[in-house]
């Protein structure tokens, strides 16, 4: 094993926001807040829970702020974010007492054109615009397409070098790197994590790894290697993008927190409880379960090699 | 990245035998070799291509010896091996013209009186008949639950260690580490190899690692760091253990060689082939496609990405 692994890994639960995005059909604000409720049961301490977004976008994230006033209300210690593409869904955010946003732009400015239909300029201006919403106000940058693009390939790691370093400069606090459509391999991810690193040593950085090719969880070592130590993913591998085509579904909670268990790296999550939110997402949301965990542990071996990390 | 990654893997391609196995549905021959034959089309150099086993223990194995002809035949430079359970499965391979047998023994000796009815005592006491059955044959040792046993949990290294030297004493010339339940972690897997390596220099180490809780191919990530060179796959991730419950799926041929051409390691292998392969499966084959890529590549992303390596 490269390095020192992390002892202690944060998951930053995205369900509510990338994992609901994406199912077509509506799921009523009280199933969402029941998904939500469970894994908050389950010891996921930070949530990107929901997207203040035109609801004509992505109609699925309308109930924004009555989600974020149940999670402001039930849970006063967790941390608590929202995506956002723009200013308004910023002013939104801000307005439903939220303290963090995320703030997507994307590497491949053909995929920024695409997702939220700005340039680089554009999103760089409204980041300036945003910073000034409120001085409390934390803003995480959500990059997409760090290590791929649909529409134009592999994504050169000195773009990722400089699209960061124009959001430090416009008051973003912390970026994760996303693999929005799940095509990066670990050589990759080593590279382009160690270039981060070097260039900006102080920054806190989070991974947001797609399992479009089954190489979540192999990127999540490569990246553990690096001493990343915050992962974004989704109960049952819900999710995607639905303007990236190919973005079938996040690396699941639930195999990254059984895999970090087994590895002896604690996440103060229980598995338990985390896979009774995948049963109420199995019962009552349309959406297919891509996590591998929840069809294993029907088995008898699971009992054995519950892990308590 | 740890230690220095291969430049070359080989892909021992294992569709044949782990995959048709787990098919309750029987699996007419001629499907059975166009599935082989089109593996070979896309440069697939071994497969462990069928079982000479009882056919009253596994039904759908009962044409290995047809399969053999079909395969020896056809292609006389591929490695040819079949995995077999006994002395009377050995003789059957070598009277079908083989030069390998992957011989089964189970580290857990729980799991080896569930799978193959017998005690380590016996197993060995029948590899070395095995070994004198043709001074021609070559022994694989297929090391079933390496990393953990449904029935008693997790495997100590020193068992695997003890079975590996009693199997090489009595004429095994290489071992197959099998995650047979999927349930290896990366640090296992760097554990289990190091000591195996350190053990036994000299020793030709294969491993197969199943993708039941979605760690295959970063338990392959493990096993690259480690130096190993050699893993066995199913296409669209067929497989499993009908012996060893929760055991569902070997890692995807096409999900490792995309993995591992993304990640500049040749293996000879043709992808877009290789879905020629997958695509057989699913029209033909009774059987879920676990395999990420097969569902990935309908996207137009897919183009961009197509590695030649």
């Amino acid at each position: 094993m490269s390095g020192n692994l992390p002892k202690k890994v944060q998951i930053t639960d995205i369900t509510g926001r990338d994992g609901f995005q994406n199912v077509k059909q509506w799921i009523p604000t009280e199933i969402k807040t029941a998904v939500l409720d469970q894994l908050a049961a389950a010891g996921i301490r930070k949530m990107e829970f929901t997207s203040f977004v035109s609801p004509k976008a992505i109609p699925q994230m309308a109930d924004a702020a009555i989600v974020a006033e149940h999670m402001r209300t039930k849970y006063p210690e967790m941390e608590l974010v929202a995506l956002t593409p723009n200013l308004r869904g910023t002013q939104n955010a801000v307005a439903a007492g939220l303290k963090e946003v995320s703030y997507v732009i994307s590497v491949s400015e053909a995929h920024n054109k695409a997702n939220i239909n700005r340039t680089h300029e554009a999103s760089l201006a409204d980041l300036e615009a945003i910073a000034k919403v409120s001085p409390e106000l934390f803003i995480n940058i959500s990059l997409s397409t760090v290590f791929g693009c649909p529409f134009v390939g592999e994504t050169p790691a000195n773009r990722v070098l400089w699209l960061i370093r124009e959001c430090l400069q416009r008051g973003a606090g912390s970026v994760t790197l996303c693999d929005t459509i799940g095509v990066a391999n670990p050589v990759q991810v080593h590279a382009v994590v160690r270039a981060v690193r070097e260039k900006f040593p102080d920054l806190r950085i989070a991974l947001h790894l797609h399992d479009t090719h089954g190489m979540g969880l192999a990127n999540t070592l490569a990246a553990l290697e690096e001493g990343v130590d915050i992962f974004e993913t989704a109960a049952a591998g819900l999710g995607g993008c639905p303007f990236a085509p190919g973005a079938a579904g996040n690396t699941s909670t639930e195999d990254m927190v059984n895999m970090l268990h087994r590895m002896g790296i604690a996440t103060g999550v229980n598995l338990e409880r985390l896979l009774g939110a995948v049963a109420i997402i199995r019962e009552k949301i349309d959406a297919a379960i891509t996590g591998r965990l929840a069809s294993a542990r029907t088995y008898s071996e699971f009992s054995f090699y519950s892990c308590k990390a």
